[in-house]
């Protein structure tokens, strides 16, 4: 294999595994090959575990992050007027920051590219949770997007089969093959999508807590790490906050539920979490697009980002105004003693958003709009026994005795003292 | 996948990566599956590079290979009414040894069922060596084996492809994804197709050196290790010799070429190593085999294990005293200056001879019968400049200077003084 080029998928698999550092020029070969088929699935996956075991420093991390965007198309949107910035989270429970913090930056004078994709698992997808809207279509060319980016400043839609595909099939092997939990492959893949897309400035919401992919300070710091290397080494200013993800974002989880609570956030409502930390990566991003003299926090107070959420779903084909879809069935879990709710923890549910439809186990699965849970306490309301904590909501009651399982235990606190407040942000990397 | 049994691909591939061992129903299960399709070569490689670099204890490799002899068909040989044993070479440059010992240990009154493989890269292949015979074949029935040995006492044919055939397909999916080189893999899928042939005892020649696989006394000892531990797992008594690999095996290598040496050595002349170690082997086989009161060497030396290669020969189609291919080109490599012979390197006259046309570079390539390479200065010699130093044997010339230049630099190597003796055997491993 590869004698024409003088590379051999051996060699560059056995340079991996005996510790020996990859070349740019290997990178790039085994990433083109395994793009055309020259190299197969079977050597893919071996050279992912060996990557996985043995690391790659921030040079390789470089390369293979430059090579996963030279297989497909980079974007430009340098001609739209404004400063380009854009966001990405690493996936959270009730994460529907993305939500409000397009048209709020929009309003701010700020242009947000955000290609986006599908859920997977307990955490939910952006695209999932917009498709609750009537009317409105994730697809788009890349002509549309230069012209709502030009027009509203916000864009948010699925992202394109030609921007990295080769991470897109890497991944998809990655799933099947155990070699998804490698800190170098999951920032690289993420990082090539933004690059390839052609944001100016991107904000990394790295979530920490038990309904993250992290689960510990100390391994989403290195995802952090990892990611604004890339970004640095690439070019693009990269700021990264490292955010709490014990409890759930916000009182909703679910598509429409969380759609319905994003607009109350627009209004100048809505939970403080979510409006907080919508406004604290608004002030990184405005930071990013050097777009001075406006306090995100009060334009999101006034409402004066809700405009920009209507436009931005009405170029896009929805209706902001068309009520959103509910669920056929709801049940109510309450307390079983008496005490202080402390809160509910973030993975419990978001796996029984999941279990109730929210979200879906393979990729084809459909999901339901009105599936998932709101929450009715807040961490700090005294309690009962029989006292309603939250509301499963699904179309197919069947799932009910699954997701009353993903809450029982400790998933729901209930304490003798007031909870501690928690930070929401909890640590931050900025550029240079 | 496998939500029917139980068992998950991606489950198995994560415990070993994350260094949790795996259960033998773990291993049951993944090796039967990957045999029958549902689990993939991509999830099977991925796991084969976690198992590389997180390792396999006595009792996973155990498992390992019990599930690569239950993969295929098991053979029983006890009834041909002599006790069975057989030897396994880890694979060297002249190492013709096979075809003196079987004869010679069958002389002595056990049986040796040796099935046995071609040969791939700069190590030749039994098979090959004895192909060069006219009329001989390797394919042999069940039945003809068993009749073979009850006859003769020895067999030396083609493994059949119902014995461990997991083992094959991991082994050409090792072959292309870098994870060849494990200890755990390389001793199960040796010691899964020796356990499925049935033999009663095996005895290990377990090379080190430039030609050899392991290219350290530590690494062999691994190996020897780890396959007298499968050994003892499963009942079957295992004898290791550790043997040198730095200088070829005799003074010829190439197919054709060691028949004739090997047929010099069964008539009681021939090289003193390849008698030596012919001799040293074939007493731990008799010792296995409880065979006592005959002395090898005595009987090799009196050229009466002789008749028994003519039998065993004959017996598959072979006919003994046919001339033996020879090669239409012959070059000669002369001393360059004047001084002791001390030698040549094992991996450098074994790749001369390979690029001569005694091995194949893809296992469908053919190989020359009178390709290789014979030596005509012993060490200790004394040689001046022009003095020959050994012949090239090929059919195709234009491959003349490929070899020349594998035996350039240091490859052949005359000093001041004589070369010191090198002990053959450098350590055995003996069952309890």
């Amino acid at each position: 294999m590869g004698s024409g080029s003088g590379f051999s998928a051996v060699e560059v698999i056995a340079d991996k595994r005996d510790c020996r550092g990859l070349s740019r020029e290997q990178i790039g070969w085994v990433v083109d090959a395994y793009t055309s088929g020259e190299v197969a699935d079977e050597q893919m996956s071996a050279l992912a575990m060996a990557i996985l075991l043995n690391g790659m420093d921030a040079a390789e991390t470089a390369h293979w992050t430059q090579a996963m965007i030279d297989s497909g198309e980079v974007l430009d949107f340098g001609d739209v007027g404004r400063p380009l910035v854009d966001k990405h989270s690493t996936g959270g429970v009730g994460d529907k920051i993305t939500l409000p913090l397009a048209p709020l930056v929009a309003a701010c004078g700020a242009a947000v590219p955000q290609l986006s994709g599908r859920g997977l698992g307990h955490t939910g997808g952006t695209l999932d949770k917009l498709e609750s809207i009537p009317g409105w279509r994730a697809a788009l060319s890349t002509d549309e997007i230069r012209a709502q980016l030009a027009d509203v400043g916000a864009v948010i839609c699925a992202t394109t089969p030609t921007l990295a595909p080769a991470d897109r099939r890497l991944y998809a092997l990655r799933d099947v093959t155990g070699t998804v939990e490698s800190v170098p492959l999951i920032a690289s893949s993420i990082m090539s999508k933004k690059l390839a897309e052609g944001t100016g400035g991107l904000v990394l919401d790295v979530k920490v807590g038990s309904g993250a992919f992290m689960k510990t300070a100390a391994r989403a710091g290195e995802l952090a790490d990892a990611m604004t290397a890339i970004g640095a080494a690439h070019g693009l200013p990269t700021t990264a906050l490292l955010t709490d993800m014990s409890r759930p974002l916000g009182r909703c989880v679910g598509n429409a539920l969380e759609v319905a609570e994003s607009v109350e956030v627009l209004r100048g409502h809505g939970p403080a979490d979510v409006a907080g930390l919508t406004v604290a990566l608004a002030r990184e991003m405005l930071a990013l697009a050097g777009v001075t003299g406006t306090d995100p926090a009060e334009v999101l107070a006034s409402g004066a980002a809700h405009p920009f959420w209507e436009r931005m779903i009405a170029a896009q084909g929805g209706d902001p105004d068309a009520p959103l879809p509910v669920a056929a069935h709801v049940e109510t879990v309450t307390a079983d003693r008496s005490g202080v709710f402390a809160g509910a923890d973030a993975l419990a549910v978001g796996t029984a958003a999941w279990r109730l439809g929210a979200g879906r186990a393979r990729k084809e699965d459909p999901v339901q709009a009105g599936a998932g849970v709101r929450m009715l306490a807040v961490p700090g309301d005294e309690v009962r026994p029989g006292t309603p904590l939250l509301e499963l909501h699904t179309d197919t009651p069947e799932r009910f005795p699954d997701a009353h399982r993903a809450l029982a235990g400790a998933a729901l606190l209930v304490t003798a003292d007031p909870p501690a407040q928690r930070p929401l942000v909890l640590d931050a990397r900025r550029p240079g």
